[in-house]
């Protein structure tokens, strides 16, 4: 095992409530931190300015915001004109695959994170994908991450010689409000961070796309009221 | 089975030799050819131009020239300014991995074709990967390619619903002058292709590096005379 002192891990990070607190539990477990943010032609810049600042907060060693632009080619909400859905209940947010759904999108990060990890040495990458309180995206779940893991380890030097990457994801099997729980415990200010897909010009969230309507759930069943300055009011 | 005036391929192309003729392959089987060619901050141009050329030759439906810039972190001959490795033997070669090793660079390319495919509703991915006269990378190994297959259709709406993507690898097993031969024989012009990692500023092969080295023992032992105008005589 790696002394503490030594212990780097690359984490991605989307500036949303996820990827912050695996960030959170990344520092507390002893790792300092290499951030990386993806400039992917997303509908704005508030998620990466989000990032930003919860790097700064968590006092990463370095935060890198890597650009791949999905929109040149894009299929989903998040990447071209397509609407973006609002006002859905849980019910049909928790059914079927939506329309944000950005095809390829983790493998490519976790792909590029890859790259940056084993240049930088380092072999964990930290990712805040979550199966329970979330899209129904595909490459959020554990079999996923799971063949991604093996994938890295046959696609690498380092892991062909036997010097092998991991992939922690501690938030796999978390409700959001164990989320909210889990970032608050570990003093992580949740008002740095940004969730809207589709926010005003000012970078207010709209209060109604699905992830909006997940992070007021994770605040609403946590019992704590959503600190980011911009929140609804619920 | 898809008719063979509905198929589609996307194929990865370098423009280089293995990819053009795995380009050839698909198009002989009756593919429509949706080529994707990597701005990754590799030393050169010489071959986003030769990937232009060839899709140009072959008459592809949609032409994709994707940056990435794999320069802001190096890691590689390739993408930093360490020194391409010159004048090795052929056994120099194939043992180990060299400093043209890109950490990820496969799975970071077979990610954005991926998702790139999905978009346009394709399911068939060509990559011109040879595990024979190769360099070592370990991400142009048969064992690599299976666990991204396996990756693809649990990443990707497509895939999660059952509707499969496929890589095709079709010069997995093949040497190199057994390549040569294959692109011959389809009539595909290996002349416009370029494979030297560290040309002139005229674009003209060093014939030093283990690119070059391994592009004129395959035209050797083809008994092939390379048509590229600007081949080192040998």
């Amino acid at each position: 095992m790696r002394a503490a002192s030594q212990k780097k891990a690359v984490v991605l990070s989307s500036g949303g409530i996820d990827s912050s607190v695996a960030m959170a539990i990344a520092k507390d477990k002893g790792y300092s931190i290499y951030s990386i943010t993806f400039d992917y032609g997303q509908r704005h810049s508030c998620e990466i300015e989000a990032a930003r600042r919860v790097a700064e907060s968590l006092k990463v060693k370095k935060h890198l915001v890597f650009p791949v632009n999905l929109r040149s080619f894009g299929g989903s909400a998040l990447t071209s004109d397509k609407a973006v859905p609002k006002g859905r209940s849980t019910e049909e947010i928790f059914y079927g695959i939506p329309e944000t759904y950005v095809p390829a999108r983790n493998t490519i990060f976790l792909s590029i994170a890859l790259g940056w990890a084993e240049t930088l040495g380092i072999r964990d990458i930290f990712i805040g994908v979550t199966a329970v309180d979330y899209s129904g995206y595909p490459d959020c779940r554990p079999e996923y991450i799971s063949a991604f893991e093996i994938l890295m380890n046959l696609a690498t030097k380092a892991g062909v010689e036997g010097d092998e990457f991991k992939i922690h994801a501690p938030l796999l099997n978390l409700h959001k409000a164990e989320i909210v729980h889990e970032g608050t415990r570990l003093g992580m200010d949740l008002g740095l961070t940004h969730s809207c897909y589709d926010p005003g010009e000012n970078g207010r969230p709209c209060g109604l796309c699905d992830s909006c309507l997940l992070r007021q759930k994770g605040f609403m069943e946590a019992g704590i009221k959503d600190p980011a300055e911009t929140a609804r009011e619920i």
